[in-house]
């Protein structure tokens, strides 16, 4: 909303004062009662809206996805059961779903490509979560390199892959258990590495947490840390630094 | 029970030494055996009673909404499955249940609704907790306003409500993740704010303990917390809180 | 500020538009540089400015309080230490100190005392948080009832003063160690309880988090907790609900 | 084992060598291979054998009980399934199931029943662990008095039992969430009491740490606390200290 | 107090009403304001009072042990420091300090001593918790037998004393680090264990937390436990089952 | 990969240059995309690969090990379920499940079984953990003594089995609860002991963690810990350690 | 190191085969026992060295800079106490030292500065961390942006600045206790937040525990987080950021 | 102990019966009150008396190293401050102390040293811990290769050490903060790894939590892990497996 512009209406005439007051207070969104949609996010941010569909009611889920399809928007929800996808598809028939990265998404204007990320797993019970983090990334407009199972305990298929991976923008370390991946990637590399720390593991990983401990203490230097098993932050701010990166 | 008037019939012998102190001892409730029931609690905090539904054994559940019924009291109930429902309802036939807040209530003698609540969640994940506030709130004689879904990540949607939200006596801020809410809410309005953080999240926020020390350390005076999801403490204390500005 | 004012003067031409966009923009501090104060605040919440002392260098210190005291406003600092106070009244004659609460004050306009709020705590090395509580409550205009060493362990001196402690309109609970002195008051009285978990113990107490779990998991209804050992926090809330009820 | 004994019967020739070095190293238990039963504790330590079913598969769990209804020795089994009872009940017809303590019992010799233990809960929901406090006490061989539903929450409940409570040599406390119980107990009576922390409750309970956090700080005296649920940790130690006073 | 007695004095008219109700209210304690002494505590509980020194400060110590002093009372303070050794030796010289054990004490009156108490420790490190067991109950009159450094490390050493370990009516084990002394005891004796562990250790063993797991997990049947290097509270709760079991 | 030898080739012209860097950049592993099969691994520890199946989809894990029994290799799985057994099964019919360990392997090639390892469990409950520790180790060529039931609280069947424990070059020793087995082993042997916390219990085990501070801070020499549970990890070390010892 | 023109120099004869291996095994650095420091690292990364002051002994850490000034190298250190500045002074007489951010460095060769970063803090106790953000970014080659003090609890100081802190490439985001001004931030601006949380704050804040998950658990999309108190992690990464999109 | 001799002395009457009974229970340690020194467990264990000096009493200390002096014997004492240093030097003139690993010891019999440990650090920060480690296995009759300063942030660092690193029957990894390095060496080498993680690091290290997690967790096999800081466990166990190898 450009304030000057709506002050000068308001100077004009051409927009009165309960109205300016009303636009001053509600910035466009859509009130569904149960739900806020922002539909202007995309101005915003450069990025369309995003949706977490874990723990939402099938009605509200429903609601919200009928909303985007209404507008000819594109919208994306992370975290979403097949029991979801089902239920969406029979109102937004063109929704599509990927019960690995467990994606969901309606996805008529796909967003051009460009620069480049490496997504990179410890092993390969990491590759849900990888996933979420690569079709977040390239359907925000990134091209992405995958490269999985190069975890630390088999070194040589790290060193293997060095060159494809250092050649992205920036770097994504997905890795459960000890988590070690990200500062040693990060001590080989010279772009920004993002660490995923996952929950794959038992016992002392405690969910994850072990894994995510090591990644904030990573001694290598250019490591950022988001929470367990999120591909989707990851996704989102490494493509915000690959699109820095390809202006 | 009032001591002195106790020692004056004492004193009048229009007690017996024996029964005086037998009352002294044994302040009026019912004695189930495996519950004790409180039916004078009203009289003392003001509130009927309240159950706490989950764990309870059938037999024992029914029992004590039987004792409520017979005896014509209110009584309301938290965190009620729906098989708890099933069970009470076939012998409390006017027993009412709310499967999204999991309140579970006999409810013939409505109080009047004074004052103002405003109860806000950050998302719509957090809604379940926040009706569970808002219904024993409005149970315990409160009105209230429910925000939904104006969480701290787009925060315009908070200011388009905030003149609402701070029209009441008691702000309750229901948020689960990074739990901000309340410390952003407490900032921008002159009202006590009810602090509910929620389980809802994944990975570090382990259960709400995340939420729960957000709200805990919030910087902002005029906050409190309550547990994790413990929407029925919120909606109790705000009421005692709204009843007094409303004397 | 209000925003309808401000347009009117807009649309009248009293107020040109680039001087409206900026004070629609920038809302009324000072900024020093190193701290942006707000002394407008008063206006906004009743209460006037808060300074968390501790961890602040001198030179910042000093020069917040030599504001407030330059424009004969008062101010209320927490956890100062006795050397802060030094520095401070160097150059601020007025400012005055309490060793046992930590509060360092400039207080020459003091607000009316209204209605009452009683401070408890379970064991006498409570009393230094409780001083806090009492102390910032005064500052913010409640009269207070200190009632302290009233711990469960010995529950009989609990009951001898609980006509006094109901007398108030809110109660601050302040205790460590196994913190059960909220519940069991919460469990007697009608009003809302404000529960302060001390770090006061050893072992098992961990700092304070075996006093802040039993507050928050309190079965009586009423209760609601702050940080441990966060006296400034509940005296705050306390004076909310204090006023609200002396309306 | 009398080793001064063995010994005499080795210098007289009664024993030979072989046998009093196997004797001294293989104290007598009958070795299933899976599981090593003690059939000479009860001679020991006063008491007969235990067996924590929980976890253990279906056939070593049915032959240990064969082995000690072979001996015709009783034993008793703490939290067993349904599933378990109706396997062992196949091959030892008179095994008994309590399903609320989940004990699992061979009871053909019971002891008889001295001094007094009062078993007391905070709340209903305790009952189950509170159930398998008082049947190990019986069943090792003391008298019980349940005390249900007493917890500090309504306290003129647990003062109008107060008496009954304190007749007994031993008193357990049994309470979740906050757990308050076992301290203010111990403050109003003169018994050793035995505290049982219970996983009752969510949010910030954590599975029970918080009752153990606070048993553990307890400031009244004479408190101490088994593990989260350990009914029969605390029937046991219960009844040691209740047969020493009976003696 | 005996009730009954107080009815029967306002009956006959011995009493007027008004005394009676505040005798009800008030059970006899001497209120120092910052602290509420209960003088009356011996009859009730069988024990003199205990003091927490820890954080008090000089003035309320002194304060507390001149009132014990002037009444020819004796008190057992815990956690003294020298320095409150001496402050407290100024106004009160019969005072006695222990500064391995830190216990301070007026003690004109000892106790018969009686029955036995076994204090045994898994290192050297654990002997000033153990002497605060020790000198507590022997405060209290029990007898005490001293067993250190027996821990399981060397477990022959402790084989050497079981014997006269076991003639007691009651055993404290003390131990850090891993804390298994306890466990190993409860399975070689008969007799309750009470459980002290000790803050002895480095790295995991997080302050005493580690010890004090492994004393809540205990497989051996017969074994409770205090706070983290709490001597006192085992001291007194020893002494508790130490006296049932000599009457 | 012999580097020298590559040299050599370079230099000679055996070899080019694009081929001598390719081959320095990846050394030899299988790239099925989604996983990385190390089939050299046997040459560079002396151990056959190893596959944690655990989370792995059934398509990955029926693909890694058909690209082991195509090349005639074993493999040793854990953590295999029913479901992947079977679903492998299909398509490579010679591999062998145990139900209780959960290990999954293709065994066509065993080793020579050399030296001895003790593996001992504390209580019944820990067995499935021992024998993924003991099927480990005999898979990678160790002979291996099975002891279990032998825990603390009944530690004359641990005195009674010494001399066959102490016969191997290492130690496993497996509990859980309070895990004080490890250390008390450690105190009457003088081979290396590997410690495996396991995630029996409850209540205040919290998943293990007791067990594992526990066998983290024993006070016996000689005593190094795993993950919770991971007895694959144990069988391994234990095999390199036995394997030393029997060259 | 080019491994191709290495290999073309063993094959024409300009380098024997036992130096070419040994420079494909021994990457260049100087090896000064205690420590191997890495001159080549300014090629690899494009950054220069970095040392980690806290903890290293006088005379390693003294002999760490004079390696670097002796080869007329820049070096960095962070977490430099006084004592440390003055001994490396004495040797290293250029050397520079800033006692708020504790950044101890060599800069007689100044990188350009590029781009912008904005180096936000919630308080004004954050700004020590602020500064070595700030002070590493700089050494690094960005430009700064300082806006200090501007934490959620007062949002409208927030606002006032967020044109300029949206100008920068990316936003680094420092708060304690609560922490949430990370997230607020990211839903305000387009371009990456890296969060720095802080030890700032008391009790529940667990030395930076509360804010670390707040950040973790972020609403808003395009954060990521690095250690407690690592405002050097923060400054790196961000500066990495920043040179990407300077280009 | 010889139990079959013995029994063949009581047998031929050599050896009465109540000295038998008293040797069999009572095997030969000094008992010095406050502490039970066990000398002959060099004859058990194959390795001299270990004391762990920290938290001792000096009259404890030193008497303790004043036995094995008087008796000829040598002892190694871990963690010992300068001022235990001073005060044993004073009694027993010859013994050694080095401030940098904290080992004091009586060292007039030194052992042949065999085999060979490497002892690895990540840092220059763990030199303390390492030299614990090496100091210990040299005086137990080990060879030690240090390697320091090789952590995987600059990991090529550690592969020009890699091939001397091997050479070792077994390698000790110490590393603090992330704790990389132990899994890492593990996946690169075939020899067994003892990890130590240290609690150098700041933040969200918690202590050498995180470096602890991440080595229970190593993905690579191989690795088994002591106590944080525990340099001595480290370097005992290495050198049991190092003599296990050098038979």
């Amino acid at each position: 909303m450009d304030i000057k512009a709506l002050l000068a209406q308001v100077k004009s005439g051409e927009l009165d004062m309960d109205t300016a007051e009303q636009q001053l207070k509600n910035l466009p969104y859509e009130d569904l009662g149960y739900a806020k949609i922002d539909h202007h996010r995309k101005l915003r941010s450069g990025f369309p809206e995003v949706i977490f569909c874990s723990g939402k009611s099938m009605e509200h889920l429903v609601g919200i996805y009928k909303s985007f399809y209404d507008r000819d928007d594109d919208v994306l929800g992370t975290r979403a059961s097949q029991a979801q996808y089902e239920a969406v598809a029979q109102v937004v028939p063109c929704v599509e779903y990927d019960p690995l990265s467990k994606v969901l998404k309606i996805h008529r204007h796909p967003l051009e490509q460009v620069g480049l990320i490496s997504v990179c797993t410890g092993g390969t019970s990491d590759i849900a979560v990888a996933e979420e983090v690569a079709q977040v990334a390239e359907y925000f407009g990134s091209k992405v390199n995958r490269v999985y199972d190069v975890g630390v305990a088999g070194i040589h298929r790290l060193f293997a892959k060095l060159d494809a991976i250092e050649a992205a923008n920036c770097i994504v370390a997905i890795a459960g258990m000890e988590g070690a991946l990200a500062g040693v990637l990060a001590g080989l590399v010279s772009k920004p590495v993002i660490a995923v720390p996952t929950s794959i593991g038992y016992g002392a990983s405690f969910g994850g947490l072990s894994a995510l401990l090591t990644m904030l203490n990573s001694c290598a230097e250019g490591v950022s840390v988001v929470n367990i098993d999120n591909g989707f932050g990851a996704g989102y701010i490494a493509t915000q630094i690959n699109k820095l990166a390809s202006k």
